[in-house]
């Protein structure tokens, strides 16, 4: 009865409301069956959260099962949705840019998600030495496990270690995705172009923004609400801007950046072992061992007496 | 054996546990067949993905389909669920407000879901505009459809032209949850309240709070930990806090503000074509074309020689 | 045809890539039945989900129900559950640290379980005053139901009240998972080790930072970006840090702190009644009914005249 109603309320309307949807059938936000043709988000994310389950067996996933029913079970799987994926970002990639030397897309692809599941040892070997990092660096860390199963920042290290790897392989667009939903999900925004050495750590993480050209080096220590940005963005003589380039700091081994620091610029390097403290906004390099402290301001304290 | 073993350790805590949660059939948390009946989070938050996926057919589910699959199977069903979930809410409002003229909250509800739909490809118009803003602003973006599948400032944006509209429609309640879905996600926190032109970007986006009486004009750039926020709040005489007042700033066409600055209150008003810079305080108006810059604390810089 | 054209060129490479995965066996990161073997990730926070919607019957899920078919139906399901959890959880502790007097760890779990169920009317009752503190306090929030459905800071407070008397019962791990879920979908990031009194209101709150060793009074109101943090980390003899020991501060009742600020150290404590102003940086102790003010930088603006 109710259901007759609701589809007559509606139905009425359906003429106006399909005519304004027709409106854009080729417009920029489309991806569909004859048009771009990518793979849709979710569809990313899922094989991405595969891609971490292999990299963490049992760990993100529902219970304890057996090595083979992860990793066995799982590989071709993921091999053939990643391919599919890859395939079909880089045929956008060449309709969009009149690329016309890129070949085979699918011989692309399938070399590419080859080298990406062949380069997952040594991925592995990296983030056991962030898990470290966390347990080590953090006072609050009472198990090596607790930092693998709760730590956001080693997610979005993780995240960001496979999406890195993609960027190597020259895939397109497929990385910002998975980097975005580190992002959605730890409030940590590294850019898969970042560069970052081994032993890295990020603690609480909500608001760090690591830039797509920084080069990180090893065992360096973040907190949350670090910028790591660009200084200003240069144009090319049409006033548009210049994608690419250099813009976004370097940060050398063992360095420490406490909360809510600001640093930019494509010139601007941190030598090894610094402490940039917190709040700090800097915008040219520091010689090793350096130490950086804002005069933070003397609060005014008002009290009733 | 062990399920046995389970449930008895278990059900001989059951008639205390239970008596514990009765003791709250009428709090104000329940929302129940019997009480406060307004949909569930759940709910409203998977109507609002189908909602933004007919804004970007392909782009945000699981692959690409015929525009036919996307939008025709879908209209109906979305009209559906958001009338019924607006119908609870508006009742739960005039149950609340003891209000008498509301009269048919059914007729309300299909009255606000034509309406939405029918402002939908203008609601697209606007994106279309965001989108082109975050191209042409970002070095990073190298396409489109990188913007589209990947950037959380247009999620967040997608999400708040359509909570926004409902504001426009008089709808309570099912907006809000709505936004703070995208809050959730992105970290960026637009009351449905604000005003926002088109051309509108968020660059990384964390942090970034946007408060309910806020107009913002044409081609705004945000970046990540950006508030546009209160200053202070109004009481009555019986000092309760005066709702729905203006108390967040205007911000003109072309105005640009950096990561972490601060500006708050109703009478502030950003000039346009003004550029705010980092970590920016600001409770007062500033003319067109200002540019407003911290005089950045030098911070102390130690070095070992 | 295709399917099988796509095994191939994967299966060629599948002795390799699964010889690289079978060389981390035993490494840290691996959770499968014959090893670590704690509860997934996943399974962790879908039981959490589940307490949470024992707490807010209706509110979070599909539609209303009756009370019945959420509660009654729903107790001996998550107490099996989450029994199972806190079971796996103390036995892998007690493997790490070659414990050998915590007995059963079966009973201590079933202990756990019936002493959190029958802790929840308790809880129920405090976030019954944090919904009104946050209504009461929020000139945007609208209803109460509003701020039930939708407010991020009430959802990261009440899964910190579960989590924190899981802290109490001594159960491991399990309740680092469930607060960094609230931290990934509300960017609030509170240890559940720190201790939070009745009516507490984190408004926005991405970015907030609250300690495992804090301890909070009542009616106690954070908004986005506070972090009340560490001062400096102690080490023992061997340079590793001391775990577990005081180092966030105490914040007294009636307390206001606003965005941005930064409080710091085991040893600073906050008067009661006090406000502490946006982006304050404070490593001391201060009085009850103090006023905390920034120095505000007067911003250099210039303008085109």
């Amino acid at each position: 009865m109710k259901k007759e109603r609701d589809s007559a309320w509606i139905e009425k309307h359906l003429p106006s409301i399909l005519a304004g949807f027709q409106s854009c059938t080729d417009c920029s936000m489309v991806n569909l069956q004859k048009g771009t043709n990518l793979p849709g988000q979710r569809a990313v994310v899922e094989t991405l959260e595969e891609i971490i389950s292999l990299l963490f067996p049992g760990c993100y996933g529902y219970m304890p099962l057996g090595q083979d029913e992860i990793i066995l079970g799982r590989v071709v799987g993921v091999a053939e949705k990643l391919a599919d994926m890859i395939e079909q970002a880089k045929a956008y990639c060449c309709r969009e840019n009149q690329c016309t030397k890129c070949g085979d897309c699918r011989a692309f692809a399938e070399k590419a998600t080859v080298g990406l599941l062949e380069a997952m040892p040594g991925i592995r070997t990296l983030l056991h030495e962030d898990i470290l990092a966390a347990y080590e660096g953090d006072p609050a860390a009472h198990s090596v496990m607790e930092v693998v199963m709760s730590y956001p920042g080693l997610y979005a290290v993780a995240v960001h270690r496979v999406a890195h790897h993609l960027v190597a392989l020259d895939v397109p667009i497929i990385q910002r995705v998975m980097s975005e939903h580190a992002h959605a999900k730890t409030g940590i925004d590294i850019h898969p172009g970042a560069t970052i050495g081994a032993g890295f750590f990020i603690d609480h993480g909500t608001g760090v923004v690591i830039g797509e050209t920084c080069v990180i080096g090893k065992n360096v220590k973040l907190y949350q609400g670090v910028t790591l940005g660009a200084l200003s963005f240069a144009k090319d003589e049409h006033g548009n801007l210049i994608k690419g380039n250099k813009r976004h700091p370097d940060v050398e081994d063992d360095v420490i950046i406490y909360a809510g620091a600001t640093i930019l610029g494509g010139d601007t390097r941190i030598g090894h072992g610094s402490v940039i403290g917190g709040n700090v906004w800097l915008t040219h390099s520091v010689p090793p061992f350096s130490k950086v402290y804002n005069q933070q301001p003397d609060p005014i304290i008002r009290t009733r007496e």
